[in-house]
């Protein structure tokens, strides 16, 4: 059968600003797909689409055609009302691991697939990994079976979902692409709508350390996503929260996951029990279950009872000692005075240099290296006191860690007042 | 050593709206031609230069780069001046053939590199592929003591002029970045300066049958290459043609050749004859013998001397028969009156589906194929008498050819006054 389009005529349309029909979405996307259409044609298209910009009805048709280049999954079978939620990245943002078994516990199931860390900001499944025995690899059956019996399950995204996205967007990473609105949202959504949760809650960041690095383009982000995932028939909502600042106390693998786990008996960090508050009050809520007090249900120990059942089930030992880095360097307040600013990005890379993170996909990473902040942005500091430990198995990653913290926070003079940015900057749907 | 660039820098550069350094740009083009650049970064980069353009500077150093990706002619042992000529494409543009042997016998050398036609436009190596015995592949040497004997070359560019043009070209012609005028300026002026001619004319043509289908960016892409030129030290000008009505009254391999013998011999269609001696008149100029009169030296008869010689020279024979297309087919005037619109792209589309162009490169294409008209826009014209013949060896092909000529003319009412366009719309330099 002759194709119905070609590529340059797809190119060149969206090239000269046009609006793409159904019919050269559907085709274009597909053909990518299938090989017809040469990496060296989608990049250029990507180009286009980047710099030209496509409308909701485009997106919303690209999307679908990313989600119909491979399988749906099902959840049909599970007893409990879905919800699930994906965060755009930041540092620091270790909030999956304490929310899924959070939702859970609260009776709502949780199907969050996730992915691995590339630069600066980490991946869930690498922190995750950092637990002995813990594995993210699961069937589809395995996957089933236990989101029906502990009701939350993180685990990798299969290679059958949204192929057509899986090879984009490897292409989109080396050609200058990433950063189009219209392709991020497709990109997250076709995944989030195939994977079959009832409903979704979005965590847009928005800052230094965020891919979004302003409101505007946040809330353009957030916007489009949510109408993708009402148009899909999902009950979608985002929060729009602040990436200024890194989350919690800490950046990197293990030193995240003992982060969460204080979450879960009831302590941690003020900023990362806010979000994890709201994020599954908005989660209860999209699945029907907004009576449901989720603030109790982690005072009750319900939410680390299912953590441990959840990580048990996926062969982790939620009580075996987690990595240790081998080699400590602790940056110390060089003044006396107020925290005034913490950057994200620079302690995103400064984790990400010590061996928290790769540079390329398969790379391996340290479960124990990272960042610890001692204090918060507002918090007074004392001259000589330490402000940041590095954490690391090799020590010539020091120097390279330090230059990225150079201009990284400010002190100012003690008693200078600070107006606490919100976490929460805004909410959509 | 290391790469002083990587690819993804100088594509957000470019994507973002920044002015790419000198080397960035250097390196660019000369890791495209290794290979470490990859043909999906050039393709997205080609698609943010034809969105976001290029200044100047930008596009002097980019050719620059692409000089220097491959040989560079020396023509200094050459005894006469040399000067060089290039069409942008047009239909029925047979102009090379009686200019490069008429400005030879005036005294210049005329080295043309030409290449073959893809698309709608024809070629200037397939048509005078149709004389019997001709052959485009010239070494060297070759060229250089033909250059010197007889005065004129019209080959095949060698594969060592300008590596990173090639395959850059037959990148853009695949991805839709064909139309970026500083690649196109880049990619004609890298291959024409490499060649080492002394000057250089430009003919830009304008119109529906071009492509540039208006003044304005006829004259971006005229000056932009005319200070190319300058900038290298060859003496260059530009004139800006019509081609909204195809050249002469013929389209097609030998038809063309035919009709440039008739010039040669002191006839022809009398824009054939104005524009050859507008253009050689312009060659001389640059070439410093602007004192010769081109139309004395064609009425004496020593350019058809110097065709013969230089068809000669290169294996054709000047006196053979030329190839006849088997089938013809007439379109007939449907009404009396004035020819008001004759239209270069309907007829360029019909002379290659007729089988004198090629869809791909490699393909054949017929000697004896192609359109003559029997009529010029402001000519009177009978209902019933013969307006175009449409030439193939194969019937089959009449049909489609017939559908690209649907629409492609007007005739108005007995009487009407027609204003002809000027042939020659402007001259830069």
């Amino acid at each position: 059968m002759p194709e119905p389009h070609d590529a340059i005529e797809v190119i060149v349309a969206k090239r000269d600003g046009a609006v793409l029909s159904d019919s050269q979405i559907d085709w274009v996307v597909d053909a990518y797909t299938r090989g017809v259409v040469r990496d060296e044609q989608m990049s250029a298209l990507a180009m286009a689409i980047l710099l030209n910009g496509m409308d909701r009805r485009e997106i919303a048709r690209w999307t679908a055609a990313m989600i119909a280049s491979g399988e749906r999954m099902d959840l049909s079978s599970i007893s409990r009302p879905t919800a699930d939620k994906h965060s755009t990245g930041g540092v620091g943002d270790k909030i999956t691991l304490p929310l899924a078994p959070l939702v859970a516990a609260c009776g709502v199931a949780v199907p969050q697939l996730s992915g691995r860390g590339l630069g600066h900001t980490g991946g869930t499944l690498d922190k995750l990994e950092s637990i002995p025995g813990w594995r993210a690899d699961l069937t589809n059956a395995e996957f089933e079976a236990q989101l029906e019996s502990v009701g939350a399950v993180i685990c990798a995204a299969g290679a059958g979902l949204a192929p057509a996205d899986k090879k984009l967007y490897a292409l989109r990473d080396v050609t200058g692409t990433v950063e189009a609105i219209p392709l991020i949202a497709s990109s997250i959504m076709s995944k989030k709508i195939a994977e079959g949760s009832g409903s979704l809650v979005l965590d847009v960041k928005v800052g230094s350390g965020a891919f979004m690095k302003d409101l505007d383009r946040a809330t353009e982000l957030a916007s489009t996503m949510v109408a993708l995932g009402v148009d899909a028939g999902m009950h979608t909502v985002a929060l729009l929260t602040d990436m200024a600042t890194p989350l919690g106390l800490t950046a990197g693998n293990a030193l995240e996951v003992r982060e969460s786990v204080e979450v879960l008996a009831g302590g941690g960090p003020a900023d990362v029990v806010e979000l994890t508050l709201a994020l599954a009050a908005e989660m209860l809520a999209g699945a029907g279950r907004g009576d449901i007090d989720p603030a109790a249900v982690l005072a009750s120990g319900a939410a680390m009872d299912s953590w441990n059942a959840m990580i048990a089930a996926q062969g982790g030992d939620p009580h075996a000692p987690l990595p240790v880095a081998r080699e400590t360097h602790v940056v110390a307040a060089p003044s006396t005075g107020v925290l005034t600013r913490l950057d994200a990005m620079a302690v995103g890379l400064a984790a990400w240099r010590l061996g928290a993170g790769r540079a390329a996909l398969g790379d391996p990473v340290q479960g124990g290296a990272g960042v610890v902040w001692h204090a918060r942005p507002g918090d007074e500091v004392a001259e000589g006191q330490p402000l940041l430990t590095l954490h690391t198995d090799e020590s010539e990653r020091f120097e390279r860690a330090l230059a990225a913290l150079d201009g990284g926070f400010d002190i100012s003079a003690p008693g200078t007042s600070y107006a606490a940015t919100p976490l929460i900057l805004g909410r959509i749907g």
